[in-house]
C-alpha cells in the first residue's frame, strides 16, 4: 500500500460541473486533512483559489511542499499518481479541472 | 457593431497553460477595463480568484451584473458573444480553461 501519512481526515471535495468534457471539483484543505492515495485518470488543471502550502506524498513515501498561489495555475498528465495532504494551519483551496 | 461601453481599458490577459488540450488564461479587471468584443470559439470553464462584481454586455446591448465569488466555477458552451467590463472599484479576476 502506498504511503499516506496516519491520522488525516479527508479534504473537502465538491463537484461543481460534471459533464461530457469536464468534472470541475473544488477541494478545500482544512488544516489536518489530505485527498488520500489516488491516480489521476485524466490530464487535467488546477486553478488555486486560496493561498497556502501543500505536502505531496510520492508513491515512494518522499514529500515535497507545494506553495498554492491564487490564480497561478498549471496543467499535469494523466497517470500522476499522490497523496495531497495538508500538513500547515490554513485552509488551502484548489479548483481542479479533469478533461474527459 | 454590437454595443460596447466606451473608455474602457483592455483588461489583463495572461495565458498560462497552452497545448494541444486547452488554453488557460487569467484574466484580471483593474476598474475600467473590459475584455472587449469577443466570441468563445470553445467551451469554457471560468474559475474565479478574486471576488467582485463584473458586467456582461450582451449583443443586443443589454447588460446584466454577475457576481463572481472565488473558487464558485462555471461551465459555458463554444458560440458565446459579449463583452466583460469592470465597472466597479475592486479589481476582479477569474480563470478561463478554454477546451481545445
Amino acid at each position: 500500500m502506498p504511503h499516506r501519512i496516519e491520522d488525516l481526515k479527508p479534504c473537502i471535495a465538491t463537484v461543481q460541473v460534471d459533464n461530457e468534457r469536464v468534472r470541475v471539483t473544488r477541494y478545500t484543505f482544512l488544516p489536518g486533512t489530505d485527498t488520500g492515495w489516488h491516480t489521476h485518470g485524466h490530464d487535467y488543471v488546477v486553478v488555486p483559489t486560496r493561498a497556502g502550502t501543500l505536502t505531496i506524498i510520492e508513491r515512494d513515501g518522499s514529500t515535497r511542499e507545494v506553495a498554492y498561489v491564487p490564480s497561478e495555475s498549471y496543467a499535469r498528465t494523466l497517470g500522476a499518481e499522490h497523496d495531497v495532504a495538508n500538513l500547515s494551519d490554513d485552509t488551502v483551496e484548489f479548483v481542479e479541472i479533469e478533461l474527459k
